[in-house]
């Protein structure tokens, strides 16, 4: 499967068995191994001041990142349970139209290495950087360090 | 007004305005001027592994720390913009329910000094330490800095 089935394959997952990324309409827009970009629009991410509500870009880039280790582990053959644990958000700058959300490795070529320890040791973890696109640099920005634990077998 | 209508009102103001609120099924479930309590089903919150979407903790622990101090300003006699400003998230255990969080300023007693800021420089800034109420602690907690400024006379 190339990477943009993948993506879409994910898509639908997460729009599937998740409510509010229905609610937010989240779609992936972008993937390419090393970044995921995720989009949504105003209209149902506002808030009382008519921009964009916090906690929908907070809900968005936790989820970016999530997807972006999700489909390397897929990538790689592994069947994981992702999850995220330590979380810092910074809010710079209100956001007045759609949600555009990058997720990065926070070291470049970090998913070699969690694909290795996840083989050798069933589980590793991962930092992840993401930020909400905004006019001039970034409106918001979360890091946060995501956990990776193989299935058992069945 | 007395702390039970401010409350009420404020969460019928959050489920206009905001309509991931409205999605989430979030209620303002308690309010003592030194606590804030939000609450939200897990039926619209669930995430694909059957438990809490770490997205919807997130949001309902911010808005949580928003309220608290929106309505002690309120009760002040102030209108203010609050705003949210960096935010830590951990992660400690998933939750299987309905999704309760609390909301507290991080030193007892820091709303007074807030106001008195307000009311003299026009802007001020509180810490807010919230958690989402699990089976054996917190399962989450979100601690964040929120940023108040009066509003320009008309």
């Amino acid at each position: 499967m190339d990477k943009a089935d993948a993506a879409a394959t994910l898509a639908a997952e997460i729009l599937e068995h998740i409510p509010l990324t229905r609610a937010m309409q989240i779609a992936i827009s972008r993937y390419t191994g090393d970044e995921l970009e995720m989009t949504a629009p105003l209209a149902p991410n506002i808030n009382d001041k008519g921009c964009a509500f916090g906690g929908s870009m907070t809900a968005l880039l936790t989820l970016a990142g999530w997807g972006l280790i999700e489909l390397g582990m897929r990538a790689a053959g592994l069947e994981c349970d992702i999850y995220v644990g330590d979380t810092q958000v910074r809010y710079n700058a209100p956001v007045w139209g759609a949600l555009r959300g990058v997720a990065r490795f926070a070291e470049a070529g970090a998913l070699a290495p969690l694909v290795a320890s996840v083989r050798t040791r069933g589980k590793g973890h991962v930092d992840v950087a993401c930020e909400i696109v905004g006019e001039a640099g970034a409106a918001a920005t979360l890091s946060a360090r995501f956990f990776a634990r193989l299935h058992a077998p069945a």
